[in-house]
C-alpha cells in the first residue's frame, strides 16, 4: 500500500486518478469534494502544506496538512512508502518529523535522477543539506546506489563524487576526506567533474545539496534555453520554418527521451521508509509512475539494503549511548 | 603593447598572426622557429609550462618559460597586460608569482562570460579559488563589475550572487554574509539561483571556484548535449535529413551566437595588471579578440576602476603593519 498525497499536484484530481490507475493499492490523501469517484480509497484531508513559505514549521504545527497525514499512515505501518508530489521541503519535513530517520542516517537526502539524452544519470543531494560533512557525502553515495539497484534498474552503479577535477586531491575539504573513504566502495569511480552529467561516466553523482542545487537548476535552464533557440531557429525564415517543420517527429522522441515523469520524479533517501516526490506538473501518467516506482523500493527493499550496504562499509552513523533513545 | 604567451595555443603559429592582426601592438612570446615572418616583436621562448601537472610549482621553477617570460615583461612594464591561452592554472600561477596580487585583493579570480544565447553573463570564480570567505565574494562581486563596464560593455552591470534560492537567508554560511556585505553595492541584485545563468537577470555572477567550476562545465556539457541530440534527431530519418538541412543556416546564427571565441576566453582579475586566457583551441581570430579585450581592459583601466570601488565599497583587505612589505 503507497499513501499517496496530492495536494500539491497541480491537478489534485489527475494526480489522484494517476495513482489510481497505477496498478498498486494506494490510499489518497487530499480533498475528497474533488475526488469523487476516484478508483481508490481516499482520506479527506483538504488542508494543504504544499506552498507553505517554512516547510518544517508548517510542517509540525499543521499535524491535518494532508502530508502530515500521509507521512503518518507510513510511519504507522498503515501504509509502506510515501509519494507527495509539489514540494520537496514540505516533504522532507513531514518525513523527518513523522517517518523519522533511518537507523544509522545522518541526514536524509534528495536524489533526482537526470533525464539527460542516452545517458540518465541520478544526482543527490539536490537540496536537503546546504552543508555536508564527508560522512554525509559518503552515506549519500550508498544511499544514492542502492536506489539505483533497486527502484532504477541499474544493476552494478557506477558511483562518481562531483568535483572540481578528477584527482582525488581535487575539491573542498569534505570532498577529499569523503573520496578518501568511498575509495573501498564497489563501483565507485571516483571524482568526477561537471561535464560527467551528460557524459554517461557514473549513473550516480554524489554531491552536497548547495552545488546539487545549483548544478540541477543550471541543467534545466540551459537545456531549456538550447531547446528556445532551436525553437526560435525554426521560425526565423521560411525555409527553415520548413526544415522545423519536417524535423519535428524525430524531436518528440527526443523529448519523450528527456521526459521527466519517466523518472517517476525526486526520491527522498534515509528515511525508514522510501518517499517519492513527483513535481506538481505531473501528468496522471507521471503520479501513476512515481506510484510504481514507490512500490518497486518497497518489494525491493531499498531501505533495508541502504542500511545493509552502509552496515557492510562501516558508514553508519555511531549513535552514543545518552543520546540513543532521542536521536531518531 | 601587449605581451602575448602562444605556446599554450593548439596552433601557435596562428595564435602569433591573431595577435599580430588584432591591430595592437604585441610582444608574442613563443618557439620563434615556428613563427618566422609573423608581423610583431617575437621573443623566442621555446619553453612551455601550459600542460605541467603541477601549475604553481612549473611557474615557480621554469624561469624561462614562455609564460614566465610573458608575465615578467609585464611585472616589468615592457608590456600593459598578459594574453595567455591554454591553461589557466598556470597563466593564475606565473601572473600570482610575477604580476603579482593587486594591493588590497585577496584573491586573483577567473571570470568567464558565459556565450549564452540572448543573455550573456560573465561567472566568477570559474575555478581559481576552491573555497572561499565572505570578503573574497564580495571582491569578486566589484572585480566582475569592474571588468562588464570596462572591456565587456556593460554600462550599469547587475550583479547576482549564486545561491540554492533567491532569499537572502539561503546558502551556504559565507553567501548569507556576502550578501549582507553585497546589499548597499550598485547593481546588486541579491541570490540568483542556477537558472539565472540562462535567465538575464543578471550580467554578473558570484559564487566560489569550486560551485563555478561546476556550473560551467554543466552548462558545457549541456548545451553540447542538446546539440548532440538535434543533430542526431536530424539524421534519424530521410525527413528528418532534410528538416536539418534546411534547417542548417538557422542553426549556424546560433552557433555564432554561443561562439566562446567572441568572448575573448576567461578574464583572470585581481593582479596588478589584467590578463586574458583564450581557449587553446581558439583560432587567430579568437586570440585577436583576446588581444583586444586585453587592450581594452588596459585603456579603461580595469585595474584601476577595480581598486576604486573596492576602495569607496570599504572592501579593500587591510594589511596589517608588520605584514605590509611581504604581503604583496
Amino acid at each position: 500500500m503507497i499513501a499517496v498525497d496530492v495536494n500539491g499536484a497541480d491537478d489534485p484530481r489527475a494526480a489522484a486518478e494517476g495513482a489510481a490507475a497505477s496498478g498498486i493499492d494506494v490510499l489518497v490523501f487530499g480533498p475528497a469534494k474533488d475526488l469523487k469517484g476516484i478508483d481508490a480509497e481516499v482520506v479527506d484531508a483538504p488542508v494543504s502544506i504544499a506552498k507553505a513559505a517554512d516547510a518544517a514549521r508548517a510542517a509540525r504545527s499543521t499535524p491535518d496538512a494532508s502530508i502530515v497525514l500521509a507521512a503518518r499512515a507510513v510511519a504507522e505501518g498503515r501504509a509502506d512508502a510515501l509519494v507527495a508530489g509539489g514540494s520537496t521541503g514540505t516533504a522532507l519535513a513531514a518525513g523527518l518529523f513523522n517517518i523519522k530517520r533511518g537507523k544509522g542516517i545522518h541526514r536524509p537526502a534528495l536524489a533526482l535522477p537526470l533525464p539527460v539524452p542516452g545517458a540518465p544519470v541520478t544526482l543527490l543531494d539536490v537540496g536537503a543539506n546546504e552543508l555536508c560533512r564527508p560522512e554525509h557525502l559518503v552515506q549519500f553515495a550508498y544511499m544514492g546506489a542502492a536506489l539505483a539497484t533497486t527502484v532504477l534498474g541499474v544493476e552494478r552503479p557506477r558511483v562518481g563524487l562531483l568535483s572540481n577535477g578528477t584527482e582525488p586531491e581535487k575539491g573542498r575539504e569534505e570532498v577529499v576526506e569523503a573520496h578518501e573513504r568511498l575509495r573501498a566502495m564497489d563501483g565507485f569511480v571516483g571524482n568526477v567533474e561537471g561535464f560527467a552529467i551528460t557524459e554517461g561516466v557514473a549513473d550516480v553523482i554524489v554531491t552536497d545539496g548547495f552545488t546539487g542545487n545549483v548544478t540541477l537548476k543550471v541543467l534545466e535552464a540551459t537545456s531549456q534555453t538550447m531547446i528556445a533557440a532551436v525553437r526560435r531557429a525554426a521560425m526565423s525564415s521560411p525555409k527553415a520554418k520548413l526544415g522545423g517543420a519536417l524535423l519535428r517527429p524525430a524531436l518528440r522522441s527526443l523529448r519523450t527521451e528527456i521526459d521527466p515523469e519517466a523518472q517517476g520524479g525526486a526520491y527522498l533517501l534515509g528515511l525508514r521508509r522510501l518517499a517519492v516526490v513527483p513535481h506538481g506538473s505531473f501528468s496522471a501518467e507521471g503520479w501513476a509512475e512515481a506510484v510504481r516506482r514507490a512500490a518497486r523500493g518497497v518489494t525491493e527493499d531499498v531501505v533495508g539494503r541502504t542500511h545493509a550496504a552502509l552496515d557492510g562499509a562501516g558508514a553508519l552513523r555511531r549513535v552514543p549511548a545518552s543520546d540513543a533513545a532521542t536521536s531518531l
